[in-house]
């Protein structure tokens, strides 16, 4: 079997729908409100395995979940008024309850950090309680008027998790941010996912936030994504909610907060970095499954075949036995070629088919979906080999998708290149840039691409500011989002 | 110390307010919108706790989670038309996106059959797929205008476990109900909670529903909860939303379906069963904590308080090890007593006490936190005396409870005699019935109380219907409820 990639990189957007609905992820477009999908099973458990290693991650590292209603009231979403300029365009209100209308309008979170910041106000008083980290889980609403895309760009935001955090001092929220950056850069790490980091430019932070910063990656069209924030709040939230702490002097000050968040965004990337015509294939880590057994029926007898069924069952069993989620597809009624088919779509990333040699043998022939490579192994050695082809899958993946990120990350000396660059082949153009704001919305203009920001620490760049000629002092980073 | 539980039945009421806050369970009341509350971090790991339980009940019967979008649209939510008519009163709705007005007015939903309904019809289209078992885990809204009450009573009700499942016929659909029975029972028995089972009478059933069973217990103040329902829709929401499969014979007809639910409440009871003036006692089995380690400094020398801090840090230590959820409170700005006083309001089942006496011996001051009854014990035997324990705790609980259950079902003859004891000591009163929907009617007048239903199997009964004097058929169950 040929790996093509034709219509996965050509087509990504087609493909991308195809896999969604084909594959059970995630049924969009058809529920009737617009901008909402349907998680499916398949999709759900790969989104709860995503949930449950974030969690994970979080819980380790002192955070503790909350759960905060999703209503706001106007009153309280629009007492910082920086953040409620950033989202007063795209908020849902809820005016009616019954036949009856409200006494107040109460929007639907399209995030969280009023929310947090009032309840904080009523459970923190004192520097003895800080840190303080909380996060929760939820779904979170934007009213987008631009072009939604499943899973992407949605109204209902459905696995919304958001950290809010509380310091005493400015430094101890920016240390923060440091743990925030460091705890999402190991989650996409072991998940595959490449990222590059980048700090927002002044016109484009979070409503309500001093710095923005930000993971972004590249999609196989070569339109890059962003896949996490972490904000430093300062105290734009507690001043505007009067939200005081008592220092060790007595003295009482305005905490510092964080906040950060990641979105089904990670799924939809999870989705679409590794595939090809067949479908996508998912990262072993969060793959619902990790193996399918297909059984080859005899083409000679019944009673072989049946035998054939009954080693299959005894090779799914023992790769459940050993908690390698697995599943053995029996249905009497499809070909072997159709169940491949079905399986590819959902991107398990091993293959087991027994068939009446490997029955005579007692072997198993591995089949790996990323490169449609196959081992035969002996039935006695199935489980090693299964947890060394997971290994060896996960590490070719993160591999293969790291070096596809770095190939689409480019340096380029002027505006006019890195606009051809980015027409041609997208990803991410480094510009040498003086730290100029006017200069930076200028080049947006004309690049025509969105500014993603400036790296962490600044590099050095021997070129003029791509748009002013004075000497540059970093590079700023654009490309065309998602 | 002595075991009271003057306030924790007297004034019941009082009693769950302050364990929901200062147990940090739950914050109500607080948050400036009528009706929902917060979960604060140790409610939370209750209610994950709780949630990752049924989850795994459900996985394991053949049940796939998914996630539908929360709103659901006007032309949507009233097809169904008994359905609608049950919930138009307490619908939300969104009537507005950013400034614009919305082309339709889109509902919170208030639960999700027609939703659901609507995304199998696309799903779903042969017997073949049948049956099919879906649930999720969301939050739904009810315009209350009753009274609320926290985690009982709420307009956002933030742990609604609905499951929905399609079958190809009543019967299949009858047996399906069965199974939920079955499932919720195991439920609530491994969590210590007693219940009564009563199929609702026909004036009280979900709207949209051919039947509905529930399980009801009673509170700490007498008064009756429900906490499960499982409803057999027959096919009224099917045919409602021309959802047709195709039999075995090649004809088509409308599935039927069930679905049955569970929420918040049933952490409400958990938190309310087991408890005394002190606070609550949270079953083992769900309890986020299993056992607090609390150091007695030393009267004499500042030496032996640190050795004793030690040790307890090596008694948490080997609990931790032993994958006994614990904590050591080494806070050395609290005296025992304040230790003791605030993990007996989180509900913690045992306490391990550590101070110079146990250091010296070597051993470990085990005390039960729903008898007081403490255990000294070897450091060598910690964790097989823990365990113990904690099996004692849970068995000791459930007989209590259940104990108290039995006391407060009682069967009177009458419909005054059942009228008084309710009045008196609240509890579920089983009345003979005929079996007419008009005498069940017109009890619920007589006796001031709510009809629960009637057993599943029909009891028998010697005297006359205690309405209109003709032969019982079976007993009629009426309670006070929340």
């Amino acid at each position: 079997m040929k790996v093509t990639r034709d219509k996965w990189s050509k087509n990504f957007s087609e493909w991308f729908d195809k896999v969604l609905y084909e594959g059970e992820f995630y049924d969009y477009g058809r529920y009737p409100v617009k901008g909402v999908g349907v998680w499916m099973p398949y999709g759900f458990r790969l989104r709860r395995n995503v949930i449950y290693f974030i969690r994970e991650l979080l819980d380790s590292t002192g955070h503790e979940e909350i759960l905060l209603p999703l209503l706001i009231p106007q009153e309280l979403l629009t007492r910082e008024t920086q953040h409620i300029k950033g989202f007063e365009s795209e908020v849902f209100w809820v005016t009616k309850g019954g036949s009856q209308d409200l006494d107040v309008k109460v929007s639907l979170r399209p995030t969280s950090e009023v929310a947090i910041t009032y309840m904080e106000s009523l459970w923190l008083n004192s520097y003895k309680q800080l840190p303080k980290k909380y996060y929760q889980i939820v779904s979170v609403f934007r009213y987008e008027t631009k072009a939604t895309r499943p899973m992407i760009r949605l109204r209902e935001i459905t696995t919304f998790k958001e950290a809010h955090t509380v310091h005493e001092t400015y430094d101890d929220a920016q240390r923060q941010v440091e743990e925030a950056i460091s705890i999402y850069s190991k989650f996409f790490d072991e998940l595959g996912i490449p990222y590059v980091i980048s700090e927002r430019p002044e016109w484009d932070r979070f409503a309500g936030a001093l710095h923005t910063f930000a993971f972004d990656t590249v999609m196989p069209d070569g339109k890059v994504i962003q896949i996490g924030t972490a904000h430093n709040l300062g105290q734009n939230f507690t001043k505007a909610l009067d939200f005081k702490i008592q220092r060790k002097d007595g003295s009482l000050c305005y905490p510092n907060q964080t906040s950060y968040g990641i979105s089904d965004r990670v799924i939809a990337v999870l989705i679409s970095i590794n595939g090809d015509d067949h479908g996508p294939v998912i990262f072993p880590k969060v793959s619902p499954l990790k193996v399918v057994v297909v059984p080859i029926p005899s083409k000679d007898t019944e009673e072989v075949t049946e035998k054939v069924m009954a080693y299959a069952k005894k090779v799914g069993n023992a790769l459940s036995e050993a908690g390698i989620e697995s599943v053995i597809d029996l249905d009497p009624e499809k070909t072997p070629g159709e169940k491949y088919y079905i399986w590819e779509l959902k991107g398990v990333p091993l293959r087991a088919e027994v068939g009446p040699k490997e029955l005579n043998n007692n072997t198993v022939l591995l089949k790996r979906r990323d490169t449609f490579q196959s081992k035969l192994v002996q039935f006695s050695d199935l489980i090693s080999a299964v947890n060394e082809m997971l290994n060896l899958i996960s590490k070719d993946l993160k591999y293969s998708a790291q070096k596809y990120l770095e190939e689409h990350v480019k340096y380029e000396r002027s505006a006019q290149e890195a606009k051809s660059r980015i027409s041609s082949s997208g990803g991410i153009v480094e510009l040498p840039w003086c730290g100029d704001n006017s200069c930076g919305m200028k080049l947006e203009e004309i690049v025509d691409a969105r500014v993603l920001g400036y790296p962490l620490k600044e590099k050095e760049v021997k070129d003029p500011c791509a748009v002013c000629g004075k000497t540059a002092k970093t590079v700023l980073r654009v490309a065309k989002t998602y």
